[in-house]
C-alpha cells in the first residue's frame, strides 16, 4: 500500500508542510528513516533527528518551529504521538483487512463459505464445513471436515482446527493454535502398555474468544471441551479434554487445565499455572502466576503457590520460610539455654 | 458423508420408526436440533425436547413411549447412550479413513510411498524419504529428506519432521508437533558469545507412540533422541537433545526433559514437569505435577516437590511449612517463658 | 544425494579398499546396515558385526586387521569415528544447502527475493516483503506483508512471523516458531468482560540470533519488542509484548518474559523460568530452572526459587524446608521440658 503525505495530513486533520505528493509505503523511527518512511516527532530529545534524516515525512506538532532546514516533508498535527498511534491503527486495520478466496486455497466442494470471506494461500477446508460471514482464514491453515466458523472470526496462518468442531463468532485464533487434537487418554493394560481410549467428543469455542499463538485446545473424550463467551487465552495454553472456561475469563501463557478440570468466569490466571483435572474452580478466582491448583476453591478467592492456597498466607508463609535460618538459630539457642538450666 | 436413517438403524441393530430414506449427514443435541442432524435420547430430563427437536432423526430406547406426536424420526435401540457413543466411535473412524495422494501436495520423486496412504493437499514429502503402508499425512505436514514412517502410522495437520528422522509403526503425531529441530547446543567463545555447535544426530521414534500437539522433540547432537515403544507425550512437552524416553512412559502437558536426560519405562509423568539434563530416572517412577527433578532417581519411587523428593515426605513438608507460622508463635512463647524462668 | 565410496574417501582423506565406485545414499549403523548404507567401526565391541553387515561401505582404522572375509567395502582413515561425525557435519551442511525458489510458493508481486535463496513449496511471502541474500525459507512457512528478513537466515518449515517484522542476518528460526501474534493486552469493561487492546507494534530481532521450534515472540502495544544480537532462545518459550531481551542472553526451553519485562545481556537462563512483566533482570544474571522471577535483580546475580532469591540462601532455605520434620520435634521436646521445669 502507497500513499501520499497530503491523504495521510487528510486522515490525521493535518497539514502539510513540503511535497504533498511525496510516497509513503511505510513507518519508521525519525533516528532510522529510510526513503518512503513516515516517523513522527514528540518527544524534544529526538528534535535534532528531524534535520537529518532520510524519512520522507515526519510527523510534527502545530507549534514546532525549526531551528535548521528540514529536508522531509512535515505533516503537522495537534498531538504527534497520538496521531501516529492513531495511524497505527488504522494501517494495522488496513492491513488485516484481507479479502478474497485465493485460487491455491484447497475448499472442499461440500464446504459452504460466507459472504466477503478472506481464504489465504495453502489453506485446507474439509468437508462439509461451515464458514460464516466475513471470517478470515490466512495462508496455510487447516480446517477439518464438518466444522463450524463463526461470523467475523479470524483464524491467523497455520491455525489447526480438527474435525467437528465448533467456533463462535468474532474470534481470534493466532498462528499455531491448535483445536480439536486428541484429548490425552489411555487405558492401561494387563501387560503394563497403554490403550488409546477414542476421543470422539468435540470443543465448543463460544463468541468473541481469543486464542493465543500455539495453544493447544483437546477435544472431549464424550461430550464437548467448552470455552465460553469473551474467554481470552494467551500463548502456549494447555485446555485439555473435557475441560471447561466460563465467560471471560483471561488466561497467561503457559497456563494448563487438566482434563476435566472446570473454571468459573471472569478468573484472572496468571502465567505457568497448572490446574488439576476433575476439580474446580469457582467465579472471579485471582490466581498468581506458576500456582499449582490441586483442589477446587470457591468464588472470589485469591491464590498463589504450589500447592496453591489463599495468597496472603501463602506470602506469609514465603517470609517464613525465607526466615527460617533465623528459626534454627533460635531453636538452637532455647536447647543451649534449657540445657544450662537442667 | 450422508446417511440415511435405515442405514444408521442397521448399523446400531436397531429399528426405524418414521422416514426410513431420512438424510442424516451430522450429529447434534437434542435440544439444538438441526436439519439433517442426528440425536438420541438417553436422559429422561431431555424428554420434553423431542416433541419440538429440529433433528431429523432422535435415537430413542425400545421402551420409549411418546405422550405427543414426535416429528423426527426415531431409530430404537436397547441403549441410545451407547448407541450413540458406538456411533460416534464409528464416525470418527470413517471421518479419519482417508485415502489418495492429493494431486497438491509436493512429493519428490525421490521418496517411496506405500500402499494404501493418504497424503493431503499442501503436504511436502521430501528427498528419499519412506513413507509405510497405510500411512495418513494430512494436509500441511512436511516431513524432510531421507526420513522414514513406519506402516500405519497417522500424521495430523501441520506435523514437522525434519530430515534424516526414523518413526516406527502405528504412531500418532498430532498437529503442530515438531520432531528433530535442532538441540538447544552453544559453545560460549572468548568474547562473550554463543557458538552453534552443530546438530548432526538424529530422532528415532519407536512403534505405537503418540506425540501431542505442538510438542518438540529435537534431534541429537550426535547419536539419537530416542523415545522407546509405546511412549505416550501429551501436548506442548519438550524432549531435549539426546534424551531417552523407555518404554511405555507417559508425560502429561507442558513436561520437559532436558538435554541427554535419560527416564525409564513405564513411569508416570504428570504436568508441567522438568527434569534436567545429564540424569536417570529408573523405571516405573511416577513423578507430581510441577517436580523440577533435579538429581536421578532409582526405580519404583514416587516423587514431588521442586526440587523432587519422595511424595510422602514432600507432602509432610508441604504442611510443615503451612503451619509455619503456629512454629514461630511457639518459638515466641518459649522464648518468653525461658526469658522469664532466666 | 548419492555419492561414490572414492568421493567420501576423498573428502575424508582416506582409501578406498574394495569396490571405490559402489554407491552411498544413507549413512547406517553397523549393525543396522542397510544397502546404500555407509557406517563406521570405532569401537572394538562391534568388530563382529563387520562381517556380516548389509552396509554397502564402512569406515575403519588405517590400522584395522580384518579377522574374516568383509562383504563391504572399507574406507580407511587415520580416526573412523572423528571422520563419520565430520561426514556427517558436511553431510548436514549439504542437506540444508537448499537453493531455488518452488513454482508452488506463493510469493507477492511486491515482494523483493535476494540472491541464491530457497523459497519451498508452499510458503507465502507476503506484500512488500523484503527477503535478503542466501535466505532459507522452507516449505509452509508464512512471511506476512511488509516483514524483512536479514541475509543469510534460515526459517524452517511451518515458520510463522506476521506482518511488519524485522529480523536480522543469520537467524535461524525453527518450524513453528511464531512471531509476532498480537500481544496478550486486554481492557477490563464495565460489564465484566474485555476490550481487545490493538497491538500495532512491532518486533525487532536483531542478527545471530536462534529461536527454537514452537517459539512465540508476540509484536509490541506499541513500539518494539526486541530481541537483541545473539540471543538463543530454546523451544516452547514465550516472550510478551515490549519485552527487551539483552545480547547473547540464552533461554532454555518453556521459559517466559512477561509484557515488558527486560532481560540484561550475557545472562543464562535455565528451563521453565518464569519472569513477570514490567520488570528489569540485570546483566549476566544467571536463573534457575523453574525460578519465578517477580521483582527486579541487579547484575551479575545468581537466583532459584519461586520467588526466586539469591540461589546460595535459597539452596539453604530448601535444606531447612527438607528437616522441618526435626525443627517441629525439637520444638515439641523443649515444650515439654519446659512444661515439667514450670
Amino acid at each position: 500500500m502507497k500513499f501520499i503525505t497530503s491523504q495521510i495530513a487528510a486522515l490525521l486533520g493535518g497539514s502539510v508542510e513540503g511535497d504533498a505528493n511525496a510516497e509513503i509505503w511505510k513507518l519508521c523511527k525519525i533516528e532510522e528513516g529510510v526513503q518512503g518512511g513516515l516517523s513522527f516527532l514528540a518527544n524534544s530529545k529526538y528534535t535534532n533527528y528531524i534535520y537529518d534524516t532520510e524519512a520522507t515525512a515526519v510527523i510534527v506538532s502545530n507549534d514546532f518551529v525549526p531551528e535548521h532546514p528540514v529536508k522531509a516533508t512535515m505533516i503537522r498535527v495537534a498531538d504527534p504521538y497520538l496521531a501516529f498511534a492513531n495511524l497505527l491503527k488504522k494501517y494495522n486495520e488496513m492491513q488485516l483487512d484481507k479479502k478474497g478466496v485465493d485460487a491455491q486455497a484447497f475448499i472442499s466442494p461440500t464446504a459452504t463459505i460466507g459472504k466477503n470471506c478472506y481464504i489465504g494461500p495453502f489453506a485446507f477446508i474439509g468437508e462439509n464445513v461451515t464458514i460464516g460471514d466475513g471470517v478470515k482464514i490466512y495462508p496455510q491453515t487447516y480446517i477439518g471436515d464438518n466444522t463450524t466458523i463463526g461470523d467475523g472470526t479470524t483464524l491467523f496462518a497455520g491455525v489447526r482446527v480438527y474435525q467437528n468442531i465448533v467456533i463462535g463468532e468474532r474470534c481470534i485464533l493466532h498462528s499455531g493454535a491448535v483445536v480439536g487434537a486428541d484429548g490425552f487418554g489411555f487405558a492401561p493394560t494387563a501387560d503394563g502398555k497403554y490403550q488409546k481410549i477414542d476421543q470422539i467428543g468435540t470443543v465448543i469455542i463460544e463468541d468473541d474468544v481469543e486464542i493465543g499463538a500455539n495453544t493447544t485446545i483437546d477435544r472431549a473424550t464424550l461430550g464437548s471441551t467448552i470455552i465460553h463467551k469473551g474467554v481470552k487465552l494467551d500463548n502456549l495454553c494447555q485446555v485439555a479434554h473435557n475441560v471447561v472456561i466460563g465467560e471471560s475469563t483471561v488466561m497467561a501463557a503457559q497456563s494448563a487445565v487438566a482434563g476435566s478440570g472446570k473454571v468459573g468466569s471472569h478468573c484472572i490466571i496468571a502465567g505457568q499455572v497448572g490446574i488439576v483435572g476433575h476439580i474446580e474452580v469457582g467465579n472471579n478466582v485471582t490466581i498468581a502466576a506458576q500456582s499449582g491448583v490441586t483442589r477446587s476453591f470457591p468464588d472470589n478467592v485469591t491464590i498463589l503457590g504450589s500447592p496453591a492456597t489463599d495468597a496472603v498466607k501463602q506470602r506469609k508463609t514465603y517470609i517464613y520460610e525465607r526466615n527460617l535460618d533465623q528459626l534454627y538459630k533460635r531453636v538452637d539457642e532455647l536447647e543451649k539455654k534449657l540445657a544450662k538450666m537442667e
